[in-house]
């Protein structure tokens, strides 16, 4: 297999060759395909609607979205030309274009929890502001963090301690997600110095099983907050418009009092929101976060664009649609060849693992096998799907499956 | 003077009422015109070239340059058409272009401290990133910044308090910029646990006339590092690209270990870089920092072409060049009415203070005429020349200040 890989990524090793002349470890982050199993490209070179290509012209349907921001599938045109009117005019100036007032009427009307709107580029940025936010609104210093959940990668929520200090931790207080008993724990820990409780829309942590939120465990954050006078944050960076377009808890009946949004607002172009509930606002006003190139107005064009779309289109009930049946689809055929495998999360969001699989020998074979019939899977990341994904990929994924799994019923 | 800008600012001030309902404030960070004097735009409609225009028609020739960024001008072609040819094929996918090895590659060539680099989006990143890879590569906690300097606005570094614990900036102490003797009591307060210095290029914090650093003081910074394997770090946010396209260090000879650059270059679209010397790659290779959009192949081409166009032309010649015509003829016209004010470091970004000025009130009235006359100038932030500025540029400016310092002689 390793061989035929070779050969299939010439240009892409060899490009990974001079990479590691210029670039500490050849890449970094979590676009760094070290941690794939082998036969992954590291670079592209092109990208439409549901296709994504590599340096050697290998062409997949792609279940990744660029780590999930591209919700309408890549080089959405009408996104991008809302993106060139804008540039016309002003991009960057020494102030915000009038689309900055725009997008934030726009997500205030969209999300639910949204009474105002500041904008920022990373995801981090949008999660640290609001914790910036509740320790502003509350004078208080402890935050309550899921063990695993990703907030982002700066110095206090980066999963790598590596050049991190204790004092970047030090106000975090750990519980168990969707634990309720163990939220409480951490809350007394707080005492009356809890300052709020972060949370992603739903357990989407790395190399295990997804979780939906239970409701009891979110009422239950939330009566914390209410009655220790914190701050609920819902980081709603990955998720963020693919389950519930008016905010990933709308379905729970849970309001969150700060949401981060970053990755699908914007289908791709650089752009993060925070949004927070009134009696925050004056806090939110008070602290001092910016960026060189946080009032881009090309990304606010796109970003007005992408919600439209995702408000006028039904984007969630089509990728919910998809996803529903490439999860059935592949049930199907697992259960066809008798491969155990436990597929989690919201199926916009899919998530496939086998079992008895430690590491991950099963799956890396799985999507090995996929990623040599043109489809690109990630063996423990969750997956995303787009508006740009069809009927017919499905179809196309599904026969991939079928050869794949075969596979692995033979192999293992 | 008020009732004036009121009808020159008619729908700039109707869209901040409109602002203050969906963002806190009104707007947020550097760009916030609450603390500029009355009569500066909030937001912008227009740019191109050294031109900037408010949302009410009004143009200006403008010397913020989008707060830096704009380094060969508002939307410069060659720039745009490297972006679109990208975007036509790439922008953001499961992992970089090929784009990134060659600007790693271009920036590691154009910059002397550079034996690579890796790429984020705010300058914030960069900057913080440097203190990480610092503590990882040396094991080692302190920070030695200046006080007042700006390194961002991340909790560690922002200059407003507010949501801000001790223990963001527990491991920072603070010396005097160009203070040798400053620095070496701060050494030694970190005693055995000096991880780095961080120093922006030269003395640039708002609010006070800038200085350029002195080789002395670079010297014992790198002595003191060098004593104590500790790392130098180079902040080139600001003025990266704009006083030497090989660093703004090398003409004093001293060598940073890292350097942060950002702003300038991509020419507005959005990415910052870590860049450093081959000893410390492989702690940069150990750290874990991402971002969802940090491999936006888009900024960079943008940036390949920013880079290469410096290269080519000498734009750090013609923005000093200009630059010092203005500083100049600003001085005369200054001298002609009697008015005493200070014009300090680089002239390619440059400040001008006016004397016995508590308050800002003279510089205030001088910006205010000029916004009156078409000219965009900052009271208290140094400001920033592009490739983009012509000698007519400079002659009308002049023109104005000569109007405006005739104005501050008769009036203070």
């Amino acid at each position: 297999m390793n061989k035929q890989h070779d050969t299939k990524l010439k240009n892409d090793l060899l490009l990974r060759k001079k990479a590691e002349a210029f670039i500490p470890g050849g890449m970094w982050g979590h676009m760094h395909v070290k941690k794939l199993p082998y036969g992954y490209p590291q670079f592209f070179s092109k990208a439409k609607g549901s296709r994504i290509w590599d340096l050697d012209g290998n062409c997949y349907i792609d279940f990744m979205c660029g780590y999930g921001p591209n919700i309408l599938g890549y080089k959405n045109a009408d996104v991008d030309h809302a993106v060139n009117e804008q540039r016309e005019k002003l991009d960057l100036g020494n102030g915000p274009s009038a689309l900055v007032v725009d997008l934030a009427e726009k997500i205030t009307m969209l999300v639910d929890s949204a009474d105002w709107a500041l904008f920022a580029k990373n995801g981090t940025d949008a999660t640290t502001t609001c914790l910036t936010i509740s320790r502003a609104a509350t004078g208080k210093k402890k935050i309550l963090v899921a063990k695993g959940s990703y907030h982002g990668s700066a110095p206090w929520c980066t999963p790598v301690a590596t050049g991190v200090v204790e004092e970047d931790t030090s106000n975090l207080i750990f519980f168990e997600y969707n634990d309720s008993a163990s939220l409480e724990v951490a809350e007394k820990k707080a005492g009356v110095d809890l300052a709020g409780i972060i949370l992603t829309a739903f357990r989407h942590d790395v190399r295990r099983d997804q979780e939906l939120p239970k409701k009891t465990f979110l009422e239950k954050a939330r009566e914390i907050c209410d009655k220790k006078n914190a701050v609920l944050i819902l980081d709603d960076v990955r998720a963020g418009f693919r389950l519930n377009k008016r905010g990933s808890w709308v379905d729970y009946g849970v309001k969150p009092d700060l949401t981060a949004f970053s990755k699908a607002i914007g289908n791709g172009y650089p752009l993060s929101a925070v949004v927070g509930v009134d009696k925050l606002k004056q806090a939110a006003s008070e602290i001092y976060v910016t960026g060189s190139f946080w009032c881009n107005a090309t990304s606010m064009a796109a970003s007005l664009k992408t919600l439209s779309i995702i408000e006028e289109i039904d984007v969630v009930a089509h990728i919910y649609y998809l996803g529903n049946n490439l999860r059935n689809g592949i049930h199907q055929i697992a259960n066809n060849f008798g491969v155990e495998i436990f597929q989690s999360g919201p199926p916009q969001m899919p998530l496939i693992l086998f079992e008895d699989d430690k590491g991950f020998s099963k799956g890396s074979k799985f999507v090995q096998y996929l990623l040599s019939k043109g489809i690109y899977f990630h063996p423990w990341h969750n997956m995303f799907l787009s508006l740009a994904h069809t009927a017919e990929d499905v179809d196309m994924t599904l026969d991939a499956v079928e050869y794949a799994m075969k596979k692995i019923s033979l192999e293992f």
